[in-house]
This record gives C-alpha cells, structure tokens and sequence, in this order.
C-alpha cells in the first residue's frame, strides 16, 4: 500500500492524515495470471491503484479480440465511463500476470474529492491520461507499425516478453505476422 | 458570454456568486477565418471557451500538414501539455472559420479551483475529452476510413462542408484521392 502513497505524490502533496483516509477508503484484491478483472457488459464496480503486474484491455469486435492498451505498474486504472456512470462496461480488462490491486468504490471516490490532495491527484492523474491517449492517437496517424513497435520497446523493455503476439500485433493494428516480420527486421538491425 | 455560463452548467450546478468570479477571469477575443491562434513551438498562454467558429489542431511532420482534431462552438479547448506546463507546444491551432473566444489565463485557472463548481465542471470536462480521445483511438483501430467519415457526418452534419477536403482526409489518416472515392460511394448509396 506504501507504493500507493508514493504514486499519490508523484502528483500532489499528502499530510499524514489525508494518507490515513485514503487509505481507509481502499481494500486489497488480488487476481491470477490470465484472469478476467472486468468483462464487457459487465458494470466496473470500482478504481483501482495497480500495486502489481500487468493488465490489457480489450474488445471483441466480429469475433476478433482487439487489445486497447497495456497498463503495467504502479498505475491507476478502471473502465472509466462504466465505473463513473455504473454502466455496463464497453471494454474488458484482462490480468496478464499476476496482480495486486487496491480497490475502492465511487461513493468512495466521491467523498475523497473533499480532500484537496486527491482532487489535485485525481485531476494531474486524469490529464496524464489524457495526454498519453491523445499521443497514441497522433502516433497511429503519423507513426508506422515498426517505429510504434520500437517506441514500445523503449517505454517497456522488460514488458514486451510478457505480452503475447497477438495482442501487441492487435494493440499495433497489424497481422501477427507483420509484426514478427518487424522482429526479425529489428533483431538483424541490432546484430 | 451567456453560452459559457450554459456550457458550465452542462456538467456542473454554478451559483450566481462563482458565475461573477468566472466571468471576470476571462477576457473575449476574435479570430478571423484561417487565423493560426497558436504556432508549434509557441507556449499557449490561454485556457479558451469557443463560442463561436470551428477549429482544427495540427501538427507539420516531414512537410505534411496532419489534422488532430476538429473542435467546434460551444467546446472549452487549450493546448493541454503548452498551457499547464507553459513549455512550447507541439501542435498548432487553426480558425476554419470566423471565431469569437473567452480566453483566460493559467494563473487564473488555477486560482478558480478554489470554487467547488470549476472544480467540478474541469474534472467532469477533461474525463469528457478523455473518453472523446480514447474513443477515436479505438475507432482508429477497428473501423474503416468510410465507417469513420460516415460517424463524422452523423455527428457534425454541416460542419463537413466547412473543412477542407485535404484535413478531413489527413484526419481520417488515408489520401484525398481515397476520400473523394469514399464521398462518391456514399452519395451513390444515398440516391
């Protein structure tokens, strides 16, 4: 839970007694390797602080599963409209490895937003993710597959092992075997 | 003046008191059709209300003009990244059209955090964009060019006529020439 805190105050300051209410406001979970941590259809009954592992998020569109982003720890993360509106999610999310969360609930969230540290928090929190989504955006427009793939291998290098194929391939919007053939490119650049 | 004071109200309760408070940080401006408001490489000093007119953002890679996004009246818009951090900007913004403004400053933006509707209605407001982005991203990955410009003519049916035909197609991330071929097949489809 420390490294809660910690990732708190990446992005406001935090008094020891606005730390115990937040604190008070999360319970732990834990989830295996492969396991489904919200399935589309499904309402997100919660916000999460990611204390460990890997997550994916996906779609199934026409039968084909569609990966959205990675989310590797610590981070925060929910399926955001599902969880404000307590709606059914339009997205799943997916444990790629086994995960430690801190979960809390919205009234919960709500209430926090009384407290200036988590309002500061929350806002910082929201545009840094905002900003990331909108660079993905602009790089899908402007980047090809490869260089995309290597912006990946330099964000994440320890990741990229963990994730199989055909969700990085589905995340870069190529065929699995574009992006083997990508490797293969990369491998021989590098030797 | 009055359509901001409703914009607010959209996501957020706003008494008389905070509105007065609002409303004196703010100052209008005017740009007339084709105005760069804000160059690449400049710091965006304002957070804006649009009024009125109709924005494109852009950035130039390699000599190629790449359209971000479209933002038309009545929508809040600033360079996010340029404006909180006051560091050069990455992108430009362009007045397709005649434009009228509220703009105001970083200091007063932060200043207006104090009351509990700004506060509200900036949260509420940047989740909006959040989901907005996110939701062009995922459509990026999945849908054609003709589903995407079909979504857009559904959404802004009079503004499609207003933007070029080389940012719409730079946009949707395929050529002017493939675009005329999707504008054909569905006027053909319509008749």
């Amino acid at each position: 839970m420390l490294a809660f805190r910690k990732f708190i105050e990446r992005y406001a300051g935090l008094s020891d007694t606005d730390w115990q209410i937040i604190q008070q406001a999360f319970e732990r979970n834990e989830f295996a390797r492969n396991e489904i941590i919200l399935s589309e259809g499904n309402i997100c009954k919660y916000f999460y602080f990611l204390e460990e592992g890997l997550l994916r998020y996906y779609i199934l569109q026409d039968g084909n599963d569609i990966t959205k982003f990675f989310t590797s720890a610590p981070y925060c993360f929910t399926s955001k409209n599902s969880f404000r509106e307590q709606k059914p999610a339009r997205e799943s999310i997916q444990a790629l490895e086994k995960t430690v969360v801190w979960q809390t609930t919205l009234k919960h969230t709500n209430d926090l937003l009384e407290l200036k540290s988590w309002n500061t928090f929350t806002r910082k929190f929201i545009h840094e993710v905002q900003s990331y989504t909108e660079e993905l955006l602009l790089e899908s427009k402007t980047e090809t597959a490869e260089r995309r793939y290597e912006k990946l291998m330099k964000l994440y290098p320890n990741l990229l092992q963990k994730i199989p194929l055909k969700h990085l391939s589905s995340f870069l919007g190529i065929a699995p075997q574009s992006l083997s053939r990508i490797r293969k490119k990369i491998i021989k650049k590098q030797n």
